[in-house]
């Protein structure tokens, strides 16, 4: 029996440890965007880089990305200052001891990237089971993190653990792993850390699992990401908050000024009004249309299972998949500021906040979308008003290439798991560290993702459903066997 | 020397007491509209029982409005169930034993009203010295309620106290007072109370101080209010909140509804675009016009020290006093939902909120307007989206009459105070027991204010001029006195 049959068979006698840990790991509240979780997102780091280096991994080390004040910049865009953020470490660690093949050809050095911080948990009264305290339930884990990335990362750590393990403490190929605690807030530290030692990540393929399958069983590769520009817009009125009763008439109200922005910013089926901003957009290859339109999708199910609105939304003419995958998109997360409490408070608040995000798709680039969607809204300040339009952060948009070695041995793996086709899909959401490995490391990525569409990634109750952890950890063991 | 020159010679020897004792009530921190301070309310309450007792009142008794869960209903309108919710008590006391004048006409009755609850003191960070710590500076007490109304309500107790110590414990009118504690809440505790119970505070006249001067040394009577709506739109959209990257472009948005929404509610200009909601609105008359436009009012002075904005706003062809005091507006509080944090969460909210009010004028009544509002709101609702209307509170605009002897009386006792005739105004805010006294006990009210323009009233670092509280007490003083 070879090292990946072997190293399979540990996995599944393995099988209740792996969760066990996995459970460990989601307890530590590792939300990296707020900084009253500093340490646990620590925390969370050397969870990660004690097991690498337990399980055989060499040169286990944090590196750190943290300044006492720094700058958190758009990849190409103007830089936002955030006074007193900390950078989060990268983890980092390797094996390179891979025995060259009988012909002599070294072997190939795979890449594994994840992510140890999570979003926020809020709305807290919205999770069955508290957000942190990891809960099984109907054959799924429940956790936030679970799958995003937690679940997911750690999948890579048991595959090395499992290949280890049988194999004398060797592995198939040389590995490098890099984990990064910033992803849930635009991924700055390692965009830097790849600009200036991206070097000493040298690898022939990046592999990421931080995505889904495009349904139950059905093996997927994802192709293609939306980047992003993450955005607050303050509106300033008055010096100071005002009686409505005693100014209402002749103060100028920030949130009104907010709404009236907002609603020119898009129409009513969700075209964006900004000057421009399509411009760059490109429509997926015919070919892949047709791929999308073959998959399994039943919209109305989507709707009812998945969203749960009376009608879904978005721009005529074009499919979900389009919308969601092939068109940008802007979306309002929140408008801090003023009286949120039960009751009345009859201010006028002095300022308030939109936190504004736009998805972009290729070819656009946060620089440019940015510096029109600023133009734009500040061109349509209302009287009375100052308008502040700041970049949080931003992320490209990606396609990577399907036509290499990697891809054949992801689908080779997954169809030796799942027993299906691997289908090729796109994602929504912004990876940005796919961005910088195409930039920086000019490496191929592999998206090989195990989460459901219904695993209510940044939501309450997010989970992981428990099988899709174990194949995953198989479909791994399966691909870098593969690469051998 | 007559009681009244007595009772102004007492004052000023107490002045120091009579504001320490004020400082004690401001301690208390009896915000209405939080259930977590429902027994500071309740201690607040006990505060002014005690004292009114101390000085002399007789009857002195707590009344309770409070049911385990009530309904907070609009004075016409629908009505909205609010769970948990407990009523403040009222603060009742009399003092009914008036001599009659030599020809046997008996001594009018006297209604003083005041309020012992405030307002939430937030955003706490913008308070130069805490809410809750009452700090006098330059000649001005700084807290929370110093001026609305804790402190003009302690005027009206320190002027009967004045009274009573040096008249061998008589007044010169008969005086019944009646204090509430949920006037920052819509006061429907009071309302009810007076609906039911309207005989028990039989009184001639109503004496109100909560509201303000037109100018430093300009004694002032308010002849008008404002009534208002306050109501929360609720936009539900996705079931859970969704990731923006997975769902943006598919999945309706619960604030852009909202902007989308509230953009159409008024114009750019300020004009509110809800169908039939100027119908009923009364023109001020020429006179009042007149008078207004002759009041000491510079509008860019207004707007550099009072709003503090790059411009004011409102409708274009009124005057300020015109916006403020006889036109219906609209603004928004705040829009509570989503993420609120520092840095980025891309989450689309399952629902988001939004606080908004409308000022009403004469003859617009709450139950018409909310309906109309309602009806227009719902009519707008975006795609994919659910919309809920709900009504917070509500009170009726009014116009008091300036025909009769209490007017004469108080601009009589103002005249000697400050030296100078009193000016005619209206205010914006609501004060919705005006509205109740005029329905329930059918008497005229005097709306005599001693606060600034500048007193932060419902904003961080409120204040009341220290000058105008020991003003307050002696134009009430001459003004009870001058009854007699």
């Amino acid at each position: 029996m070879g090292q990946v049959e072997a190293a399979i068979g540990f996995a599944r006698e393995n099988k209740t440890r792996f969760v066990d840990e996995l459970k460990a790991l989601l307890r530590i509240p590792s939300v990296s965007t707020l900084p009253e979780h500093v340490d646990d997102v620590r925390q969370a780091a050397v969870f990660c880089a004690t097991e690498l280096k337990r399980i055989g991994m060499e040169n286990v080390r944090l590196i750190e990305t943290s300044e006492e004040e720094r700058m958190i910049a758009a990849s190409e865009g103007p830089a936002v200052l955030v006074p007193g953020r900390i950078g989060h470490p990268l983890v980092y660690a390797e094996w390179l001891g891979a025995a060259p093949a009988a012909d002599g050809t070294p072997k190939p050095t795979v890449l594994c990237y994840g992510h140890y911080d999570v979003q926020p948990p809020d709305p807290l009264d919205e999770w069955k089971t508290p957000p942190f305290e990891p809960t099984e339930r109907d054959g799924n884990l429940y956790a936030r993190g679970a799958v995003d990335d937690k679940g997911q990362m750690w999948m890579h750590v048991k595959a090395l653990e499992s290949l280890f393990s049988v194999g004398g403490g060797e592995l198939p190929v040389n590995v490098r792993v890099i984990l990064e605690g910033e992803e849930e807030v635009g991924g700055e530290g390692i965009a830097n850390y790849l600009r200036e030692h991206g070097a000493a990540l040298k690898a022939d393929v990046a592999l990421v699992s931080d995505t889904e399958m495009f349904a139950p069983e059905l093996p997927t590769l994802c192709v293609g990401l939306r980047g992003m520009i993450y955005t607050e817009i303050e509106a300033r009125g008055a010096r100071t908050d005002l009686h409505s009763g005693m100014y209402g008439g002749a103060a100028p109200n920030p949130f009104v000024a907010l709404a009236q922005v907002i609603a020119k910013l898009k129409d009513e089926d969700g075209k964006i009004l900004i000057p421009g901003f399509y411009d760059k957009v490109q429509k997926p290859t015919a070919d892949e249309l047709k791929a999308w339109a073959a998959l399994p999708f039943d919209e109305e199910h989507y709707r009812e299972t998945e969203v749960g609105s009376v009608e879904l939304t978005g721009e005529p003419g074009y499919s979900v998949m389009e919308r969601t995958w092939a068109r940008p998109t802007l979306d309002v997360h929140g408008m801090p500021g003023g009286f949120t409490g039960a009751g009345a408070k009859t201010v006028i608040p002095a300022k308030a906040l939109a936190k504004v995000s736009l998805r972009l798709v290729p070819d656009m680039t946060p620089a440019e979308s940015f510096a029109q969607y600023e133009a734009f809204v500040e061109s349509l300040c209302p009287k009375g008003i100052e308008l502040e339009v700041r970049l949080i952060h931003a992320g490209d948009p990606i396609v990577v290439s399907t036509d290499n070695v990697y891809v054949k041995a992801a689908t080779d793996a997954m169809r030796e798991v799942f027993g299906k086709e691997t289908v090729f899909v796109r994602g929504g959401g912004s990876i940005p560290v796919v961005g910088d490995f195409v930039r920086n490391l000019k490496v191929p990525t592999v998206l090989m993702g195990f989460g459901l569409p219904d695993d209510n990634l940044h939501a309450p109750n997010e989970k992981f459903h428990l099988a899709n952890f174990h194949r995953g950890i198989e479909s791994i063991v399966r691909f870098l066997g593969g690469l051998s």
